[in-house]
């Protein structure tokens, strides 16, 4: 199943994409959050079986992020070889992780506000995979994937100089401006989702940037989910950013974000997003 | 006023402490969150004037931490110059900044669980600041304390290894196990607080290990929230840890904490916390 969240920002109503249409879940759940996520989702495809959700409109309405907002926003970082190379690291022994904080999460197509004075704003293409169950001292990768409700684009915005040059070495700084976490258009339930062979890519104003495959990843998302839940409790509604390809103007092939840019991030199955930067 | 939450974790009934009595403030809200924070303390502080909040009962209740789960936890490093020193690091030159999940908030006195295998966990004394405004792009150290609801004790427990050896440099990974952040016994609102002239103080079975102030801090709290503003949204009721004075396992010169410590960390006008580890 396909889920996402349509309307305002703050007062989103959640839905179920069945081909052209969008089901109206508001009878099943006040919102796409961990509570509807860890006990909900038979429930939803019955209601798709039985044909008794009502139909709603789709034209004009905003998408949002297919999920509420999470308890944690948890990044992996330097997770494909060739974007720690591009990046100027080794690629690494064991996972690197950071957090962004929840609030930055918003609409897969919402502008992007580039920061005041920022001259070094990038995109990062990864896959989002979203917590079903609470995780915690896993034992297996199996037993990891069963923890897993589904999967989405994420857009991991970042601004590099607060990064990397006036961070103290510390990533959070530079990942946690207003807005920096597109997510969406959908959850696409992990049972119609093979992590790990999916195709990634983005684009400024349509030129290509990045275009990878999930199987490039360092640690897949099986190892990445065990390997948390080593040193922290998953939530049911977390999302997890697995970290980004090579391809970000970081590397110094591209030019950095600018003003009334196009950014489109896109994965093969879980959809596209496009925002326009101001 | 000093706030606190009473009861089992994840059933806390919202008090306010006076004298030695508790105060019910059911009647005024169901939990010290954030929207509480933003619009209520006017209320209570009329409440407890007149008089009208219940007594309940003290003996054998647990304390909770005094805040429902914030949205961020947010951490300063190497605040102290001393503390840098002793971890091996020069003063920084801008605020460091790292994050703990939310649901690491423990009760001030909940046992603390040493991670499995862990060898290298660490306690941390520090001043906790709670926002009581979205805090944004703030313009003033003056507009930066007026968005402060006031102050907590915290200990932000660490596991050296996966903070600094196994982390690849990103301390989050070391700052995230199950109840890494005891928080409390009160929140102290802002107007009973001096944040820059606090000592700290954090003992090990009863032997001493911290003893600073808080105006020995680089970046005091106006400047820490005001430069925190600046690259991310703060949140009514999100936690800022501010730094740790020198005196940790880190440093060398102490064991670090073993099964059946008893570690206790306190701040004058604040209260203080007592943790058995296990």
């Amino acid at each position: 199943m396909k889920l996402a969240r349509i309307g305002e920002a703050g007062r989103e109503i959640p839905v179920v994409v069945a081909g052209d249409h969008y089901l109206d879940l508001s009878a099943l759940t006040d919102d796409i959050d961990g509570a509807f996520l860890s006990t909900s989702l038979d429930r939803v495809a019955a209601a798709v079986r039985e044909g008794t959700l009502p139909r709603i409109e789709r034209d004009g309405q905003r998408i949002g992020a297919p999920i509420a907002r999470p308890s944690a926003v948890i990044c992996v970082g330097m997770n494909y070889a060739a974007h720690a190379a591009e990046s100027g690291a080794e690629p690494p022994e064991d996972l690197v992780v950071f957090f962004k904080t929840p609030n930055t999460v918003s609409g897969p197509d919402d502008d992007v506000a580039i920061p005041p004075g920022s001259v070094k704003t990038d995109w990062e293409v990864e896959l989002g995979v979203v917590i079903g169950r609470r995780a915690s001292y896993l034992g297996s990768a199996e037993e990891a994937l069963a923890h897993i409700a589904g999967y989405t684009v994420v857009n991991d915005l970042s601004e590099r100089e607060w990064q990397i040059e006036r961070s103290g070495g510390q990533w959070s700084k530079g990942k946690s401006f207003p807005g920096f976490s597109p997510v969406g258009p959908w959850l696409v339930t992990a049972d119609e989702v093979d992590p790990d062979a999916l195709r990634l890519r983005s684009r400024v104003n349509g030129e290509p940037r990045q275009d990878s495959s999930t199987a490039d990843m360092i640690f897949g998302v099986a190892e990445i989910v065990l390997r948390l839940s080593r040193f922290l409790v998953l939530e049911p509604g977390d999302l997890i950013m697995t970290g980004t390809p090579e391809g970000v103007a970081l590397s110094g092939r591209f030019p950095y974000l600018a003003a009334g840019d196009v950014v489109e991030v896109e994965i093969d199955g879980l959809g596209r997003q496009r925002q326009v930067t101001r």
